[in-house]
């Protein structure tokens, strides 16, 4: 009896999982979903976090009526604070994010840090009735300046806070932490 | 060593559960239970939501004392954004969803579009004391108007609250994100 | 290959759990833990929740400094719903349930009921600081009237709130419905 | 076909995970993990809680531009319900813990009751965009006394505060209690 491949060195299914929320609006789509953590075994045995999960937000422009070119989709990962935020914005409450993500990089080519500048902005609508989400990306190579933006309701806001603040110890990896299933020690 | 046809293909049980939270009151009873999404497997290995799940509804008439006739039950299927609205409402807050259960028929009868209609209401009372949850359908083929409505109190709709927001992820298909199950890699 | 009976048919662990949270006070002590819900298989393969689960509390009172009378323990089972309506209580609500433990009973006795008479009372305490938990038992046959009560701090009911909301969906048998694991379809 | 050694006897994993959950500010730096409960197999076969778990919260000295001094760090750990103290802290909020170590200790050297002390503060910012963390450590042995203290903004406290949450049913040991894998009586 073997199992098969179906899990990474370290626990994590290979299987890629699709399930983002969207919603699609007059001039933009925007879809979340979250990506977790990486892990690395250390030689004591234990595991350890490798690199950070995030929440990825992606935001596509329409380009007609229920028309969207995901080509032209603009990323945002979000990190665990920034979901921290997130989750706590009160209905009037407004939050911004800065990414710059050449200074992230693995390719350290140092004179591409500041080349290309990412902001998100959640701004409340003013009578509380949900929030614009926004995403400028600035690419100081290409000299472009996208901008998209999606206005998002209270329940689809409700759905993303749930979703993330359900999330938010999986991204961290906090969900290994367990001691479910009293039952493992039998299988034999 | 084999194990049963216990899932199907891509992870999801064959046992129907069978675990409803339901209500009974004077003049209709009220349930609800979720309704996992399906998946489907990409060529490249990965899983992608099919179809969506949702909370469904299920509201019956009382036909005599603590009698209730299940085979007029009218049912509501609320997805994700609903579940998003109905979790964040206020003491005070009330809102309505309408479904055209036609116009989402995968059977392309256009026609029928429109001919049955259904609107979900949930009403807080005056007083902050609880909810008046009503659902009525109107069937332009049939000639009928069903409407039933439940009374709930605050402790009854905290359980709703409480177990949409568990549900919630789940219908969504987030639960299939995971790193948990370290152990995994060992099972030989 | 084989699993131990290590579950019983219907997928519960065999193995008990006891993992309460307790708080000791002044005249007597309390503690509450989950009684899981059992299942029954249906003809058509699917799981039918049996008896609903509860949260378990139990008082006993103190007989001297930090020595308490496990023998005069005092039980009573919450629902769902009063699970909802005590996590959903603010800081300076109150509630009481009234529960008539013969009534309940399989053993159908019916001049038993109303012999034994149970109300749990949770009280804020004025300045919103906690809540004075008490539970009274009247037993019209033994001729007894037993009342035992333990004040709780506002961080002792944070605790017994988020891990009842922790178990409610479980209680309820919701956690049965689940994504999990894609990965368990490659078990062979 | 066997699994390996991947469990302790009753059912929680060997391999230690590292996924604290860290925030580096200018005079030290905090991180917070969670230490899951240890289970005792009794006669009866079920499981009883042995030692009770606790979330750790580590702090330790900057001594230069983001370098910090790991070798200086001090511990406190955080119980079941001090941990329900925080997360019900609001915006404006305070709270102190304070520990006695060695009274807590297995080894009977009561002498040494009292002579380290350790006392956790939680002090909202006055305009409510935070917390202040402060764990003052008094050691009458080494005639010493550290104060290490960390600024948390909102967002931050909000990833402690979800995460926290997430993790009190499994240092009470409560996601022991589950339903969860109906399909396990199916494995054979």
């Amino acid at each position: 009896s073997t199992s098969t491949a179906s899990h990474l060195p370290y626990g994590r299914s290979t299987d890629k999982i699709f399930a983002p929320y969207s919603v699609y609006k007059g001039k933009a789509a925007l879809s979340a979903d979250p990506l977790l953590p990486t892990f690395s075994k250390l030689e004591s045995g234990g595991l350890k976090v490798d690199r950070r999960g995030v929440i990825m937000l992606t935001l596509w422009p329409a380009i007609g009526e229920r028309k969207y070119d995901w080509d032209k989709r603009q990323k945002f990962a979000l990190s665990a604070t920034e979901v921290g935020s997130l989750i706590s914005l009160g209905s009037k409450d407004s939050c911004e994010f800065f990414h710059d993500p050449s200074m992230l990089s693995s390719c350290l080519i140092l004179s591409n840090a500041g080349q290309v500048r990412k902001s998100l902005s959640i701004k409340a609508h003013a009578d509380g009735s949900g929030y614009f989400i926004s995403l400028t990306v600035a690419n100081n190579v290409l000299k472009t300046n996208d901008r998209l933006g999606v206005p998002v309701t209270t329940a689809e806001f409700a759905v993303m806070r749930t979703a993330f603040t359900f999330a938010l110890p999986h991204i961290m990896g906090w969900d290994k932490y367990t001691n479910q299933r009293p039952q493992s020690a039998n299988l034999s």
